[in-house]
């Protein structure tokens, strides 16, 4: 081959697979595996978080402790534009004490925790429970006058489960290849707006309000697990929207054996004792956002981000303080280094994440792209985060084009094994290289399936390239993901060190890239999918 | 072959395996399906003694009020002889309320149950904790003065489990061939008189003293489970033998917190309430018999048992409600079907069996065979149970030929998949042909290997033929055994009706054989299996 043929070659190679310009840079991938695995401090930014403030309900005294101890660390590390951006979100709450016990036919604790936002009990009440489970408002009528002065089961009992696959799990080759290949997006735009008009949309509310009208004084649910875990449910937490019937969740094993008991003609007394407190003195919810500053690329700047509020039980551990100390992690070993980026490195702590992704959403919403408001005012007073999807169309703000990648953290303290490039077929050659470097720590994969549920994917609606990372599912899925038993000894410690390493290092190459990540095109209204599907009923 | 040649031969063939004698009625085997399957009432009795009754600690309110319905159901049912057989055991003991709470650093209601037969708090104490894994008196010196006034965390804490395996499992019959195959016996008939005079052997009351003379407030131990599973302990029962500081369990979570809070320098603040009741009204603990008599073979019986008494956490489903089920619900379609069995049949109900089988024992020692004395006056005070193989030789009692089988049920809810025949190899082919019916039901394999731990042993001590049904697992060892989560919903309705339509047709061709089981020769002290291996300390 000629030279000449040869430069042809490898232009039109560039154009082709832009990701082989970018490089590298080897010799920092080894300064950040000394800094994140030698001088880790990964566990103990964990153990802080969940150990010493423990869950942190968004706006919750916890989430607040975390909110300035999060800003102070990323300080102390000499992290820049370290702030808190807030976002309306409700009010806070928090368990003070809580109790459940059965009295008749026999004394037994139970093992139970206050249902999220719902009001104390107000000292011990008793009475006897109704198995009553009600799943829609064309229910109510069934158990009209029968629920007054009673605690009121409102989950089905079910049975035993019989878990028949390992808890804790690491993902094969084979595993991995199957979860990320490509699938098509699946759309439907009716849909969106339909459900803004489901009856069931606002069934909780209904509930409360039935439930306070026809007397009940408390409600108990069923923990989605069982196994004596408590699995942590929450209720409605807008200032003027929270539920007036105190409620607890109770173990499967306790509430079952409550059904039982009443079924079998000895309808159970409860003691319920819940002490809880509000706090409306402030209904903003705080992002957390430190910047390592960027050099040479004007406004541009990549982003990592995890959420740091968590659920209801446990003390969010896997959900989430194993990835929020992984993206702090990452911002100490890059600070350590004394790195100078191309592009500003943003490290984001999510707040509301766990009632619908309200952080990151709202971080959208001001920084990178809104969305039309729906013409129906029957639809002004929902929140940002039920009609998003349906609002068309795109409207990008100016620093629409500035986050150049985002890198999101949320599946539990598993290593990782590699990336979901979210369908973005152009990213996916440029994120296997930038991952290379760690494929003997496991990092293998880059995948094009869309992943969801967590804070990439307001960007992903937005055309922004956000990406989730593949990890290690460990026992996140099992038994540990919202449960009572989300706490610091069952993170991984060498998991942990890995993903901060894999994490720190992407980040910088993403800043020093010479080009930005490709971007999906500005998302328009599809079409639907499957244009003939007859509308399923809401 | 002439027809003498043929009488010869099958007399030869006779002697050589007396099992092709043994017939089964398999007449009797479709009415027994019918009545076990079409009419069970196994689900019933179990959710009795689980919902209704709850947890039967031996002694406990709950376990007299199982002993008296136990009898009602024989009577009502129209089995004979029904009666309980008392022996000295010990106090009642029993949980009216108790919570534990963490104040500081932050409020969090933990998971805990009192550790059986410690008092109670008298009413809320509270103290800060300290982590003193004490496990030997030879420890006591490094504590003594550090305790006053503390919290006594006395388990050293881990870290959570990675459970790789599922929790939920039926052998493949690969599985049952490798834990079925025959082992050779070892003894140590040294050991077992050097484990009496044991410093571990009374460490429990040793510790209790230094505890109350360095004045801790209280003892706290970490559930032997993860996952936030109560695991249940206890302590000394004997009356006068009853511990001094107040003690309770706590889930493994909350139990490693407290720890890497108090390591980390925040020693936590507890909370805890222990409201407990003592009952010395009757020392006496109960096994329950009942009959269905036999008519042709004198004081000849065979015998079927569970033991109904049940640790402290959870209601005892599966340890073992679900054994006494099966062992009620086989008595019941016995009777329903009104067998007139050659030999007495004899269901009996242990108590005493979660403190080391001491109903069955008592059971052997009073009917069976008792054992000689110990010469050294030291040993004057132990029980029987510890005491019991260091005692030679065995003295039969009068009764000691007339039980010509004992089968026990203590593994849990899983159906029955074959039998211990307990080394037994001359039984063994005699188990295999009374079984033979159920094979399509799973019951596949006689095993050689002595199973050991519940209340076949005792009879295994002495020569009495007792075997120990094998059942399918499914969650007993991952999840269920011992802990808070041994509640009915985890018992499998189709284990439970298979268990005992097997075990009443086997029950039934013991009775009706022509020929007693043949028995292993009356055990005499026995030479070390391994004679020059240096005796391990203790």
């Amino acid at each position: 081959m000629s030279r000449l043929l040869a430069a042809v070659s490898a232009a039109a190679l560039f154009v082709a697979t832009p990701s082989l310009a970018q490089e590298v840079d080897l010799n920092a991938v080894n300064g950040i595996v000394d800094q994140g695995m030698n001088h880790s401090q990964v566990m103990q930014t964990a153990q802080h978080l969940t150990d010493v403030i423990g869950g942190r309900l968004t706006n919750s005294p916890a989430m607040r402790q975390a909110e300035g101890w999060t800003q102070q660390q990323f300080r102390d590390w000499g992290l820049s534009n370290v702030h808190a951006e807030g976002f309306e979100f409700g009010r806070g709450w928090s368990i003070v004490r809580s109790s459940a016990r059965m009295i008749e036919p026999r004394p037994l604790d139970l093992h139970a925790i206050p249902i999220a936002w719902t009001p104390g009990t107000g000292g011990t009440i008793s009475g006897p429970v109704v198995v009553a489970p009600i799943a829609n408002a064309g229910q109510f009528d069934a158990w009209k006058g029968k629920l007054q002065g009673k605690i009121v089961m409102i989950s089905t009992p079910d049975t035993g489960s019989e878990p028949d696959t390992a808890p804790f799990l690491r993902w094969t080759d084979a595993q991995l290849a199957d979860r990320t290949s490509f699938s098509q997006p699946r759309n439907d735009p009716a849909a969106a707006e339909r459900g803004l008009r489901s009856p069931q949309a606002d069934f909780a509310g209904k509930l409360d309000a039935f439930l306070k009208a026809e007397g009940a004084i408390a409600l108990v649910r069923m923990s989605a697990r069982d196994g004596d875990l408590l699995h942590g449910t929450g209720s409605g937490y807008r200032v003027g929207q929270t539920p007036t019937v105190p409620g607890m969740e109770l173990a499967a094993e306790d509430y079952r054996r409550l059904a039982r008991l009443a079924l079998s003609g000895t309808a159970p007394t409860l003691e319920l004792m819940s002490e809880v407190q509000y706090d409306d003195t402030d209904v903003n919810a705080y992002n957390i956002i430190a910047d390592i500053p960027g050099s040479a690329r004007g406004g541009e700047y990549v982003m990592a981000g995890a959420h740091l509020d968590s659920w209801v039980a446990g003390d969010g551990a896997s959900d989430n303080a194993a990835g929020s100390a992984v993206i702090m992690e990452a911002a100490r070993i890059l600070k350590a280094m004394n790195v100078k980026p191309k592009r500003t490195i943003r490290f984001a702590l999510w707040s509301g994440e766990e009632q619908g992704l309200w952080g990151s959403l709202a971080y959208v919403d001001q920084h990178l792209a809104t969305r039309a408001p729906l013409s129906d005012p029957a639809f002004a007073n929902l929140t940002n985060n039920r009609t998003w999807r349906a609002r068309w169309p795109i409207q990008p703000r100016p620093g629409y084009s500035d986050l150049v990648a985002y890198f999101n953290i949320d599946n539990g303290s598993g290593k990782i094994r590699g990336i979901n490039a979210e369908g973005n077929i152009a990213a996916a050659p440029i994120l296997e290289k930038w991952l290379k470097p760690f494929e003997s720590m496991g990092v293998t994969t880059v995948g094009l399936r869309p992943s969801g549920g967590t804070d990439h994917v307001y960007m992903q609606t937005v055309g922004v390239p956000g990406f989730q990372f593949i990890q290690d599912p460990l026992d996140y899925n099992s038994r540990i993901h919202h449960t009572s038993a989300d706490t610091y000894d069952h993170l991984k410690a060498d998991d942990l060190r890995q993903a901060a390493v894999v994490l720190a290092s992407i980040l910088l190459s993403a800043a020093n890239s010479d080009e930005p990540l490709p971007r999906m095109p500005l998302p328009t209204l599809p079409t639907p999918s499957d244009p003939f599907a007859y509308p399923a009923p809401n």
